[in-house]
């Protein structure tokens, strides 16, 4: 089974772009993953090939409009979620990331200018999706984003060994500091539990860094994992 | 002045990549940003140019040398902030971009495989950065969807007419719904207001709206506005 990825952007030659190289690069050629990418420009109906108009109500840049973006949405076949990026959209999570790929694939519409036209989100159904509390240039960059996040967790594409399973985020924590060879750098040496070889003390003083740095570094992350924790299977509230 | 970008990665051939395309592209073509790559592999000591080694304690994965990686960023002359990608890091948010965009450039540093030893960042002065909360394959595609983010905003790429100050994030909000052409679309109707000509009336539903939209599809963002707009800015309290 192959992860169907379809692309519908204004910009069909930035893909696969850095998707065309390594990790993906090589699953794409495996056959593990397909790439369709559909011009939203096709689908405008007349000689100028207009997708864009002035925003209802007056300010500043172009709109995409709903006509032309619903046949361009309409002419995707695969039966797969269809997504928008934008930055009015729900914060991309690994959680997300993790269903869709495991799904049969995704569709990813791609706007540029200041956005689309709100219709389209009632009109069709299409989840409004944001990579990050930043504002970039079009949707393509997310949309790479997205499919470098999805391809990597497709069976086959990672090593048995990297199934990603102890990485950031899939337990709601930061992952652990990592240390390598040189033992010592400038001095630092590499923390001595490291070199024990006590695969129990290793463990807990991984899992004591990682609760650490991320209740350091990501209040936000850490107040979700302890709400999630004081609330056991059967929804009794843990006695501390 | 131009933005120079300087980007430590394994994977030089990604860029420009689709940076090099749109917006970005014609930015680039027009000196108004400059873009050199560092391949990490040329800093490594050894005949297989070896960048990465198996983690202290075990685990799956590689990760890159502390020792390798100081010499690739000590290689970066330009007095530019020195990011790194990482799922470890400070989320990017749109004031950041803002204060690297209005800077002389950025460096990133891009890792691979498991990430960087530790050490690096108590040995050099580097910004870890999250994009988001979500894994990638790499570094690379923060990287560009950072330099994006930065780019649009250096003076002279986008017009004047789209400068970014009414966007998403900008006021701490979401950006309100926008509607274009045509004016009826499958029977649905741009809202009244938008075609009423009244300014003011037009400005008071926009604001409305972004607000409701922030309160409802991103609770987090609206608790922090509100935050913020509770204390006035000689630190009394507002009172309800």
């Amino acid at each position: 089974m192959t992860f169907a990825a379809t692309v519908l952007t204004l910009y069909p030659e930035m893909f696969p772009g850095p998707l065309g190289i390594s990790l993906a690069g090589r699953a794409l050629e495996a056959g593990l993953w397909s790439l369709d990418t559909v011009q939203i420009r096709d689908f405008a109906e007349d000689k100028h090939r207009t997708v864009d108009e002035t925003p209802a109500g007056g300010g500043a840049g172009m709109v995409m409009r709903a006509d032309v973006l619903a046949r361009a949405v309409d002419s995707v076949t695969a039966e797969v979620p269809m997504l928008a990026m934008t930055p009015r959209g729900k914060p991309l999570k690994q959680e997300r990331v993790r269903e869709l790929a495991a799904g049969p694939g995704v569709a990813v519409l791609c706007g540029r200018f200041e956005g689309f036209d709100e219709r389209i989100f009632e009109g069709r159904e299409i989840e409004e999706v944001s990579i990050g509390d930043y504002v970039l240039s079009g949707g393509e960059m997310g949309a790479l984003v997205l499919l470098d996040a999805c391809i990597r967790l497709v069976p086959g594409v990672m090593g048995a060994a990297s199934s990603g399973v102890e990485e950031s985020f899939e337990t709601g924590l930061l992952e652990y500091p990592q240390y390598t060879r040189p033992q010592t750098w400038e001095g630092r040496t590499i923390p001595e539990v490291l070199r024990s070889g006590d695969h129990a003390k290793i463990a807990a003083w991984r899992n004591a860094r990682a609760a650490e740095d991320t209740r350091l570094r990501r209040p936000d992350l850490w107040e979700r994992h302890e709400g999630a924790r004081a609330v056991s299977p059967s929804g009794a509230q843990r006695k501390d």
